[in-house]
C-alpha cells in the first residue's frame, strides 16, 4: 500500500511521553496542512452517512480538533468527552486504559446520532470506552473515525463497527 | 445591552468546579447550536482581517473546538497551544494563573500571523500568558477571540489588543 502523502507531515518523536513509546506529533501536519487533512477526513463519508448523522463526538483533547473542523463543515452539533471532573453535572462515566496510562471520561447524558471522532486509534481501548459512554449516555453511535490508526496495535471494532481513518502504520 | 440569543443555551452550574464559582456549561450550546455559534464567532472578523491570518491558534481543551471549526471554515492551519507534556520537543513554555488554579501551557516553534482562541475570558491571564508564548515562539498574534468574556471579572487587553466575544457576561 502507498503511503497516504499527508504521512510526510507527521514527526515520529521516539520515547515520548515515556520511554519505548514512538510518537506520532500530528502538530506540522494540523499547521501546515490543516485543509487537506479534513478533507481527506471528511472524505471517509458518504453524503448520505453525512446526513444521517445529528452530531460529532470529540475526544478530549485532540479529538476536539476534528470534531470542531467536521462539525463545522458539516453544520452539525458538537458533543464533549471530557476527561475526568471538566463537565458539571449530569453526567455519565466511565474509566478505560490507555496505551501507556489510565485515565476516566464523562460526557453529559442527550440523544441523536453521532459520529464518534479521536485523532488516534492505539490499542482501541478509549474508542471502545467511549463508544460505550455515549450509548449509556443516551446517544447512537453511528460511525467511528480516527485520523491514524495505528493498526499493528489493534484489531479494533465496536460492535462490528470499525474505525475509519486517513492514515495507517502497520509498524 | 440585550443578550445574545445564544446565550440562552449556556447553562450556568453553581459551584463548580470549585465553591463560590459560577461555571457557565457551553455543553448545551455546542450541542444544540454548533453551527450558529461558529456563525457567530466567525462573523467577530471581516474577509479582510481573514485574509490576514495565516493559522487558528487554539487553547487546549476546548479552544481546540472552536479553531478546529475557525480553520476549517477559512481554510487555514490549526496551531496546538497545550497543557504540559503533551507536546513532544522542541517546544516553548510558560507557567500562568488561571482563575482558580494553576498550570503550564507549551506550544512548537512557528511563524506566520495567527488569531488566538479560547472559549472564554476570565481574567484574561489565560490569553496573556498564550499570547506572550506565541510571540516568543516566533507567531504573530494578529487578533484574539473567546466565545464568552466575563467582562466582570477582566478589563483585558495584550498589547492593546482587546479579545472579540460574542457573549458577555456582566456579572
Amino acid at each position: 500500500m502507498t503511503d497516504h502523502p499527508l504521512k510526510a507531515h507527521i514527526a515520529e518523536i521516539p520515547d515520548f511521553p515515556a520511554p519505548g513509546v514512538l510518537f506520532r506529533d500530528i502538530s506540522p501536519l494540523l499547521r501546515d496542512r490543516f485543509p487537506q487533512t479534513m478533507d481527506a477526513m471528511a472524505g471517509l463519508f458518504t453524503d448520505a452517512e453525512v446526513g444521517g448523522i445529528d452530531a460529532v463526538a470529540g475526544m478530549d483533547a485532540r479529538g476536539f480538533v476534528f470534531a470542531g473542523a467536521l462539525a463545522q463543515r458539516w453544520g452539525k452539533g458538537l458533543v464533549m468527552i471530557r476527561k475526568s471532573g471538566k463537565l458539571p453535572p449530569p453526567v455519565v462515566g466511565a474509566s478505560y486504559a490507555l496505551e501507556y496510562a489510565a485515565s476516566h471520561m464523562e460526557v453529559q447524558p442527550g440523544s441523536g446520532r453521532v459520529l464518534l471522532v479521536d485523532d488516534l486509534v492505539a490499542t482501541g481501548g478509549t474508542l471502545t470506552a467511549a463508544a460505550d459512554l455515549l450509548t449509556e449516555a443516551g446517544y447512537a453511535v453511528a460511525a467511528i473515525a480516527a485520523l491514524i490508526d495505528l493498526t499493528f496495535l489493534n484489531d479494533f471494532a465496536w460492535r462490528g463497527m470499525r474505525a475509519r481513518s486517513v492514515v495507517q502504520y502497520d509498524a
